[in-house]
């Protein structure tokens, strides 16, 4: 397989996102099936076009399902609103594409889960965009617990808190409209448990505190009726591990002064692992042992040591954004679908993620302890 | 009131620290009851004379109750183990004496009481060793909190992380024996919690996860025999606070690599405070609005424009340490028996504090949330 | 102007970098002539070829010439080593080619001055290659001083230090050989100078510091003999601003732990910027005055309300990274040509910082200040 | 000697501070001669009481000379303004008291060269106040040096910056006067100067410049008469040191934002260390080698480990402040005495740090490398 045709629904912030990633996918990883810009597809025609000039794409089309049908079209990139991921998602593999969908899969665990059937069923490969888990230094983390370096694991605590919704005269939007999902426990939350089970594996119960703080947001901007708000705005968690470990995590998306504060700590009986999406670019790592004097917290800075950032800049220091990210997950993507196996993470992975938002639901709602399904 | 006699019984870790402070109170506080050095007790008779030589008490004894009867003994501090604070505090306060006496009031939640109910009735002045939150910039965080910066506060993140018991192979010691009370979660835990309430105020509901990390320890550094460990290493918890709002609160001995992680983050619905004592010199502020081009938080650096910091020096930037914090926190009590006023924390609010390490065990034991009584 | 022919001189790490930034940059930037990526050069065949699947060029060579010559090809990338830089230039601007060339021009002044005298006599746009400026926060930071948010400058303190040849048994190589030009002064000098000037303006007079640090180096790898070294390891320079406030520079490579300390520290009557590379999306900012209880640096971190930061993600707390200032470069190259102006910095403006790279060489060996010619 | 009659002068800012440390040192160091806190002098007698009282000093005076010659003191603090230093060391010195003086000796090298031999004649026990070395982590750090845990040092960059002048309407006083001496360059510059040697060794030559930045300030607060200023606000050092390598210095007290940036960054072949006051009780490692996905600065924080940390708390963590340091630096003294030994750092070496200082303006007028002589 030397190329794949690509076809991206969606052209705004994640679409874009994409289109930056499947451009410098095969620069920075020359061996993966060359991605050929395709198609784009936006519901507004004139959009679709704009996008196809500016991201390189050689068609485009205001009818997703004439993109999801192309013969020329091998991959299919969903960045639609999470309302659509279903219906798109189970066209394309109908189709026989391979899928990357955007994060969640859709707003409900049952349709999510018909999601991974039918994934499942076709053979097709598919990921899910959680790009965060893609840093070097989170491959970095992974591998140093893996191999022991910080002993048996004592402990986590994850959060992922922004403040976008922090005002409460920001107004009513689609975002925190319920059919679209629960709110910040499967927005962020989700990313926060993506990394959790990334880094430690499996959670196996949760309680929870799920809850909305604004009552009400206006109508629109500066209006003066307001709507009552269905969503969450903050979740907090008590989690317990398959490992054996206890954590907590908390998602976020009124922490008023946090723009990115995607963070953890991991403990262990012999080290520890400290990370904030914050500086991206840094790990810190502490080892018991050694000169008491001088031992201490180390600040690992991301470099072509901590493989793929090396296909990015030869030279440590330099340091990978956000977009960089973004071409790991579809480098990685590419190259599953090259060699035949699985991504990750996949329909199947996003959906064990989800589980554990429900439950966190549950549990809040019912005020106790509730395993993960 | 010119003088006050003062009664010191304990010389070890916390004997100094109040030796220390003491010793530097009236340097800082000129208006202050000056005070006496009057007694200082040791089980040890020579530890005793030594320490009277050293922190410059006018005489010694192997007696405590020969200090709290002494006449020309005003003010007790109790800086002994937990199990001893009981008797020795119930005494002073038979004598008519003011008590000071270091975190926790004792190990149970009853006996406890039995001290706040002798010291209330005896109209004696109290105040418990919690010097964490004497911080000038801890002031300052509870007045902008107060003084509404922060908008209504919309979430409590609270942790007091250390790792002075992460290695499995450290002993069974006097530190985890249950008859000195439960384990982190009144150690560290209660630290947090006054933390919490000084900022904003009495939590009512708690679910909690209280757990045992290492399960056994060595009875001797570098024996083969094993002990079962009883107390809990790590208490996560889920709390409501009266005011309204949500949060968590980590308590952890085992975190390899921290040292003093107490630290806080709060979010309100206009601004946010963030701290940890890892860098108790800074208080990190965000203010929403503005210019959003050159926003963002503020590292406020202790200086005297918030007190007391300026009665230690007159310059910003040289920083205060840890027996500075003490010498405010015994500067205070001296202060508030001059004026004939409570000292605060005083008995009573360490007893409010013991009621939620409480509802944290029953609600981990319970698997369920548990009403602060 | 709807596109614009790219040539690729070189495949090695500045190559790359190009290559990323000119697939990156329509995508960016729409509005921008389209950059069309036309051939690319190597001298050796095979890595041209490589090159021009992996990035996506129409086609390769190994003989620069024809890449300059090409009627395609309406743009000029040069990234091959310093001493083939004004050979490559200059035909590049006798063919009428717009240029961007890698830092520095070329090893000697005598040679620049000819590329800045062909280039502007040709009237063809020139850029060259310090990629640093581009970040979004130092555009605001050049706003802010601009703009008088720190009152008259009084102060400049920069540094550009790395450690890529702090090991004294690392070989002698051609980055040390001098027919390249000086040390560390010409290779990281530039850029702090460059930043310096993008910020306050031109410098006027030098006193320097220029030593070798590491005397001799071993031939090769491992090897018993060595060589001496005539370059410059470590530059340390006191300037005079045509402003009317001084500074100090360090340029260094033997800074053992510093893999991109780029940073510099501006002090003016009414505030302040701090700034490193080490963490680009990060500008400290402190005015005086206003309360001083809860006043201090503010930590400024980079988001869509600081331009072109929104070209790439559309929220806060993303980040950039090296490769995406690139992006931004060749975008603002292409945008000049299109517009019909000049780019900055071009030749003339690298000219300048290299007079001062020059003025500080001739201070070092008569131990006098210099006036920048 | 069990005892030292203390004699303190002057009650202001650094007067409280040796109160402290005073009141503090036996407690912390309890095998120093123990000091008696004899008698205090004020020109004021009431400040003079009022400090007897508040710091417990057993008697006060407002004649200076009536506490230096009297038979119960042994030990004279001077922490009057800079010109009365002389006057009152040479009188101590002349009645055989040992003696400690704040920094700088004496506004001019000649004065203090006397002070100098009249102390050393005498054989009496003297100290400076350069109270910053005595960080439990500087003097790590310079055992690490010594040890080699850097290898060969290759460079210096030193700072000591503070804001407390950046202010062109703050007022002319004493503090500006030549009277007193230089600017900066003698008030902060002596600061890392003898840090630089506390931990390099020797200065040897020096290119500076120092100069004025505030031209006039008003005569008083608001005044519409402004007086010109004639000492300098920033000095900027290029240095040698006898060791081989160089450095660069900054002394600055028109640092606006800044506190207390005294810092430096130390890059030595195998590794560096990197400190700054604002965060003293952290220290950064970086030791060169071992497996480079794990390598990084480490951050050292200040424990018990670090003597004498311990003598003030048996747990790291909790962190020295200032005052504590002026602890160490008081009880080093009294020991030395005690031990009928030198202090450090003693007149002499704060005369050779007044050395660097005079070579600063001397190179400075000139334009030119100045030897220190």
């Amino acid at each position: 397989m030397r190329e794949l045709g690509i076809g991206l629904i969606g052209t705004g912030f994640m679409g874009k996102a994409h289109a930056f990633a499947y451009r410098a996918a095969l620069a920075a990883f020359p061996d993966i099936p060359a991605p050929r810009l395709e198609m784009v597809a936006d519901v507004n025609a004139d959009l679709a076009a704009k996008a196809a000039h500016q991201y390189g794409f050689a068609r485009s089309t205001s009818d997703w399902r004439a993109l999801v049908n192309d013969p020329r079209v091998d991959v299919v990139s969903i960045t639609t609103p999470n309302t659509f991921h279903k219906e798109m998602a189970l066209a394309a593999i109908a189709a026989g594409k391979h899928v990357h969908c955007e994060k969640p899969l859709s707003p409900t665990l049952a349709d999510s889960g018909e999601m991974v059937h039918a994934a499942e069923k076709a053979g097709v490969v598919t990921q899910v965009g959680f790009n965060y888990i893609k840093n070097p230094l989170l491959k970095q983390a992974r591998d140093m617990i893996a191999g022991g370096d910080l002993g048996e694991i004592t402990g986590f605590r994850g959060i992922h808190a922004e403040d976008y919704m922090h005002d409460p005269e920001s107004p009513y939007t689609w975002r925190i409209d319920p059919v679209g999902g629960p709110g910040v426990v499967a927005d962020l939350g989700s990313h926060i448990i993506c990394m959790a089970r990334f880094l430690l594996g499996p959670i196996t119960q949760v309680s929870a505190d799920v809850r909305t703080v604004v009552k009400s947001r206006p109508v629109a901007h500066g209006a003066q009726e307001r709507r009552d708000v269905l969503v969450d705005d903050v979740a907090r968690l008590l989690v317990d591990f398959a490992r054996g470990c206890g954590g907590s995590l908390e998602a976020n998306w009124v922490a008023t002064g946090r723009k990115m504060q995607l963070a953890f700590e991991i403990s262990g009986e012999k080290g520890s692992l400290v990370f904030t999406q914050e500086r991206l670019n840094e790990l810190l790592f502490y080892r018991a042992g050694g000169d008491s004097r001088s031992n201490g917290y180390v600040k690992i800075e991301a470099g072509p040591q901590h493989p793929p950032y090396g296909e990015f800049c030869i030279a440590g220091g330099h340091q990978l954004g956000f977009n960089d990210l973004k071409t790991i997950e579809m480098g990685e993507f590419l190259r599953a679908i090259g060699e035949g196996r699985k991504a990750t993470p996949d329909f199947r992975e996003a959906y064990e993620i989800q589980k554990v938002v429900e439950a966190a639901i549950a549990s809040s709602r019912t005020r106790s302890w509730v395993a993960v399904a």
